[in-house]
């Protein structure tokens, strides 16, 4: 499946969800990240991130189990990082 | 059909490109927008952004016809406000 997430998280715990993101998603821009991911990665990403979220941290994770009906637009540069790390 | 949105911009412009986006979706946490849109307001705002974005900005817009193949999750809290400005 393709999964979109996003977060805002107190600048303490911005570089460890940025760590354990990285591991399973594609870097897009500041704080959200892209990427097809399996249903077993999706669950152990989920796991780690809850391990690590506190107080007001926001994480936000759509999942799509199609990507048909959507279209990606691009205003100015896409910074997507192109290289997974798994 | 429902967008979303983020964008990833200079210091200079991150105020107007909220000012832009609060116009037609709903602020969901930093740079992050979300909503159900028509095509004459997405056109708009599509619009109003390109004369705004300049050097690295950079806008990720998804449009997605139909959601009936997603799910939205929320690890921590949902900073997503409930209020649209139009």
């Amino acid at each position: 499946m393709f999964v979109i997430l996003y977060y805002d998280a107190n600048e303490k715990r911005v570089s460890k969800f940025l760590k354990v993101c990285r591991k399973y998603l594609t870097w897009v821009q500041n704080s959200v990240f892209e990427g097809e991911i399996t249903k077993a990665n999706l669950e152990k990403l989920k796991y780690e991130l809850k391990t690590k979220v506190k107080d007001n941290d926001s994480i936000i994770i759509y999942e799509f189990r199609s990507m048909n009906y959507s279209k990606r637009e691009v205003i100015g540069i896409d910074k997507k990082e192109n290289n997974k790390f798994i």
